[in-house]
């Protein structure tokens, strides 16, 4: 393998993620480990990178460059690095970590925080940079499903406002440590129990906390199957996130980013409410924007090694 | 301390909670354990139950009835007892538990059903049956909040319908394992913020999944301290049980039977929306409601007994 010119990271609350990246935002390796912010002491982001990219990094020569987003640069992460504020463009400059290694150089990108309603963003702000890097003249509204998902309104290639909604933190706490745990599978789907679920909590939003529950008593009185009460668990929640963001996506373009799985039953729930859904996978959203990052660095850093990055 | 002439059991999912009875229903004595339901297998029930009450019991002589209540009586308990279905009296015919011991004799009361739509109680029915013994005559809401709080419609002395909220459990969830638990403290009370919490669901009680992770944005960027995040966290989430139960509430008389402190939240929420609450307190009816299972059982077993009983 060629040695990487730099290196992205995604460096989330429960996993690492990283690419060894040609100079022109190509994919040359990839690696991911289970060392999330979530398992880290402030000591240990260190050692913790260095033993998921060393074999990528020469032994000698230059720092290689790596470029990392998400909540690696929150108060709990490597270093905290400030937030922009809302109205601002996606990308702001990145942070270097402090760094023992002569082998590495590490700049985090900021998050974006919203003063009213109070909110914030770290590591979806790459991912929608990478979305207006591609469509420069994108305008509209993003919804980026996860633990913690996102609606944001970009425009003027400015992401203006944006709401956090728990939905992804909420299915798993729920299927995996409630008492709903006994109920709901740990794989399978059915469409038509989402659906259901989803238009019942479109029509009663006001009602979620009954509706979780009637998963527990369909199973008990009704047999009904895991897979069932899987997929109806995922349409209760998803229900109350669009019923909450309706006026957002009602007969409009969607942006949707993610990863493939979780997205892709967004855009079911999103076209089958009439809306019009777009996915844009995840990874490749965060890599461009991990990218523009990096050239914004190395044209800081070094003007004519940029340039002749441009030009080679 | 005088032998019992009978014991009152609440056993529910994380406890096990017991009182040495007189015949006409004083407390003499009590004892409670952590041995709830999701800590035991079926063997553990009656080593549980007697390492509790041994000391009550007398050594030698006839055997003193144990009536019990709650998730003893479900499919993970001591015995699956089967339900009543609503429409329902709440006090139902307890069914005796197999045991070992000469010391005692089990009986545990049935919980109650609707099929349509499906729903279960476990315990819930045991203080609605006190609180109908203590006036015959009720007829209205009852709310019970909990892990799981239910709310039912009485009507000629019989249960009509009930909804059960997650409520409770989401509480303990996000309090102590989402992303929440950084902001969210382990006590204190903000009752202002509870207010304001309680009224913004009501207007918009689709939007729960941002309002929760308000929270942490409020910790994060305004400095908002533990109390406050604790007493809004209980305002979105019982803002949105009562979104959901405001047919029931509205300008009504609500009988609120639950524990001291968490029912006075409940009064403080749905006087503030205009309800008329009405507080009991759960451990009265439960033990109300066991006496009438005892009476009942002992009435049927050994009608002379009784009879000196009614009249002693």
């Amino acid at each position: 393998m060629t040695t990487p010119d730099w290196i992205a990271i995604d460096w989330g609350t429960s996993h690492l993620r990283a690419w060894a990246m040609s100079p022109a935002g190509e994919v040359l390796d990839r690696a991911d480990s289970e060392c999330g912010m979530s398992r880290l002491e402030r000591a240990d982001y260190e050692p913790a990178l260095l033993e998921l990219i060393g074999p990528w990094l020469p032994s000698v020569g230059k720092k290689c460059p790596v470029l990392a987003c998400g909540m690696v640069g929150s108060k709990q992460g490597w270093i905290e690095v400030p937030y922009q504020t809302t109205p601002c463009h996606p990308a702001g400059v990145a942070v270097a970590a402090p760094v023992a290694s002569p082998r590495v150089e590490v700049l985090i990108c900021p998050g974006v925080k919203q003063d009213e309603p109070a909110d914030v963003m770290r590591g979806e702000e790459t991912q929608i940079a990478g979305l207006l890097h591609a469509q420069p003249e994108f305008e509209g509204v993003i919804c980026l499903p996860g633990t913690h998902s996102k609606w944001t309104h970009v425009q003027g290639g400015e992401i203006q406002t944006f709401q956090t909604f728990l939905t992804g933190e909420l299915f798993g706490l729920l299927a995996s440590q409630s008492v709903l745990r006994h109920s709901v599978g740990r794989d399978g789907w059915d469409e038509g129990a989402f659906l259901d679920a989803l238009h019942a909590t479109i029509t009663h939003p006001e009602s979620i906390a009954a509706k979780l529950f009637s998963i527990r008593a369909g199973s008990l009185l009704l047999g009904i199957g895991g897979a069932t009460a899987r997929a109806r668990l995922s349409g209760f929640l998803i229900g109350s996130e669009l019923a909450a963001t309706r006026p957002l996506w009602q007969g409009q373009e969607v942006a949707v980013i993610g990863a493939t799985e979780l997205a892709a039953i967004y855009v079911t729930g999103l076209e089958a409410l009439g809306a019009k859904p777009r996915f844009h996978p995840g990874e490749t959203m965060t890599l461009a924007g991990l990218l523009i990052a990096y050239l914004e660095w190395s044209h800081r850093d070094n003007p004519a090694g940029q340039e002749s990055v441009e030009l080679g």
